[in-house]
């Protein structure tokens, strides 16, 4: 059974609706079927669990012109009447009503043996931790910056300096496709023996996201040649694919890579407080059962910022106890080493702190970028204040100077 | 190269934030970049193609507390930075922009060297004219009815019962997924059976759109069984898989069979005035250009209904003079025979003309609604109100007096 929960605004009776609801995406109708009938396809039957009123909403009120009842209503569908895919669920749950007046798909419930058709992630919180070596500190993660028309050269040289800072991962910026400057598999290879020299000259370990591009049905053998060609982890939009399509990639044995998910295209699904899909389900509970091993959402912190209790439920969904294992929580966009204690404050040691600007636009550059980034984190582990810190750390300095500290 | 217009609400300068979007998806940054740089990067460089100020919108402002500049924005990025596939594409265009305030992708214009990268559909009006041998009216479709739970012979005779009326397609419901009782194959075998036999009772053909369903990875041996089958037509529900995966099984050649396009899960990516894509892109160009031979999309007269001013677009886009065929446009949901002057008024015969309690609603059932939404269609045609046609249409008259008329 899965059970899905609406935010409803609607004039009308809104037990009827519901009402409707349940039916419409079931067996259709109910009070004129014969008993007979109604004994036969009661067990495919949609069932109104709750409706909760909540108070008015004025600004929607007088958005739309009329007073709107508000409420959560949740309703539940039996798993007879779908498959146990994320097209079928969404169809089923969020098909037509996506279409059907002013309501939002704030969450859905799914029953433990639905749960388990989903593969949830390869590797999880843990098992990157493993591959990295580290277990007691948030990753740090860096973006490349700026590679749209650069040579392989060129882009190789910045993952070297975005390494030799110390990071623990660097990110394909996920706009870079398949190109005749950096193609997929040569950055693969050219990316592996610079993180190798790096990490021969440091003892350093950096995992490279390469992003996965081109035709769905095309994806499975590039990523499986990525494997071959021992990628660390593949960057993916999914949400320009399809939760079902990251899921395949996750579920084949073949492959085996992490997974990072790129909210790229969320926005246009879940920004609208009254429509869509929230963002806790779509880039937390819906990704982390797809397998996703990492999900970026933008920080309430930066420019690009989502309210901070949806960043939270987020997180949540990512990490709270599941039959799967954890998701890593990235929030993402306007982070720079000053918000590294309300990063650690809001999102705990479990997740990856990622820059972009503040790596690169470090005084020092991206290895003084990184630098000041792993200053902080240390720094707020040992419950020192950054300021204090940065007396002995010059990186660290540089960037408290530049970009100031919420601490 | 492919031009964008959004849609923007913004209390900042809005050619600022144009150029941070031409610059943010494109190469990063310009006017620090040597002379040498630039040149090199020209062409790749998004460019701000121009603002068009609009009014403010005074719900809009109430509802964010702020007096926020409103304009349309066009932006055009050069093809040479993406793949022509339509991941790439929204990614580029919409991927973390969809996340970055109070933004709607409005439009896509794509060059005429990147919509030759696209199939259109394989058959498109007039392929499907030819299939029937209609050519000189709307097609009239009509939707199973609540047919979770029940079993083959059940639906077989349901599809009977709407041959005989005379429309010219029956679909699924695209809630109908993989199950015991009416499984995918068997409801191709048996509904190719039911029509055969009604074909030879009347000479009317009817096509028969059977829901695709099921894992990504799995729905292109899925079509091709049901072409080997002898299935009429694939009826898809394309936004809880990806546009891309639709143009999947559209190029592949074992296939070959005409795909409806279900509108599911699309109101929560284009309901929105102010996130999101517009319905007219989405339910129509970017539908059509990935191949979808049918588009359905709420009308504008029912209890689920668009704006008219968008069910309009859509269908514009869907048959516009364009390198593609034309696809389809079927507005649904609330139709009954009585507003066909309005659906013909507003969409020409070029429209499939669907109803679903339209038809099994009608006080004769199934056949007789059919039968009058057929006489419906002939009456204004031959210019006939549709009440001087009912005075020889018993089941027209049925009809009328049970759901009035537009005219």
């Amino acid at each position: 059974m899965i059970t899905a929960t609406y935010l409803i605004h609607d004039d009308k009776d809104l037990a009827k609706k519901a009402e409707g609801i349940a039916l419409g995406l079931t067996i259709g109708s109910w009070t004129d079927l014969p008993q007979l009938e109604q004994e036969q396809l009661k067990k495919h039957k949609g069932v109104v669990e709750s409706i909760e009123q909540l108070e008015e909403d004025e600004r929607v009120n007088t958005y739309f012109g009329k007073r709107l009842k508000r409420a959560l209503v949740r309703i539940s569908y039996p798993s007879v009447n779908f498959s146990a895919d994320f097209p079928a669920i969404l169809t089923t749950t969020f098909g037509k009503l996506s279409l059907d007046g002013t309501i939002k798909l704030v969450d859905l419930t799914f029953s433990d043996e639905l749960k388990r058709a989903f593969p949830g992630p390869r590797f999880g919180i843990d098992g990157i931790r493993e591959k990295l070596g580290v277990f007691d500190r948030p990753l740090v993660m860096s973006i490349f910056k700026a590679v749209i028309g650069r040579d392989l050269r060129y882009v190789t040289e910045q993952l070297k300096l975005q390494a030799l800072g110390g990071v623990d991962l660097v990110k394909d910026d996920e706009i870079l496709f398949e190109n005749d400057l950096t193609p997929f598999e040569k950055r693969i290879v050219a990316g592996k023996q610079a993180l190798n020299d790096v990490y021969e000259q440091t003892g350093h370990r950096t995992l490279y996201a390469v992003n996965l591009t081109g035709k769905t049905f095309e994806l499975k053998e590039k990523a499986k040649r990525a494997a071959e060609l021992g990628a660390d982890v593949l960057l993916f939009n999914v949400f320009t694919y399809g939760l079902d399509v990251l899921q395949a990639l996750r579920e084949d044995d073949d492959i085996r890579l992490p997974i990072m998910a790129h909210p790229s295209f969320s926005g246009a699904i879940a920004s609208s407080h009254v429509y869509g899909v929230s963002y806790a389900l779509l880039l937390g509970k819906l990704l982390r059962m797809a397998g996703a091993d990492f999900s970026l959402f933008p920080s309430p912190y930066g420019s690009v910022a989502l309210e901070k209790q949806q960043t939270l439920a987020i997180a949540e969904e990512l990490t709270k106890e599941e039959p799967f294992v954890r998701t890593f929580p990235v929030p993402s966009a306007g982070i720079h080493p000053g918000l590294v204690p309300l990063l650690i404050r809001d999102f705990g040691i479990d997740c990856v702190i990622n820059a972009g600007g503040g790596v690169h636009g470090h005084p020092a550059g991206a290895v003084g970028g990184g630098q000041a980034f792993r200053a902080a984190v240390e720094a707020v582990l040992s419950g020192r204040s950054l300021h204090d810190a940065a007396k002995e750390n010059e990186p660290l300095r540089q960037a408290l100077d530049l970009w100031g500290s919420a601490s």
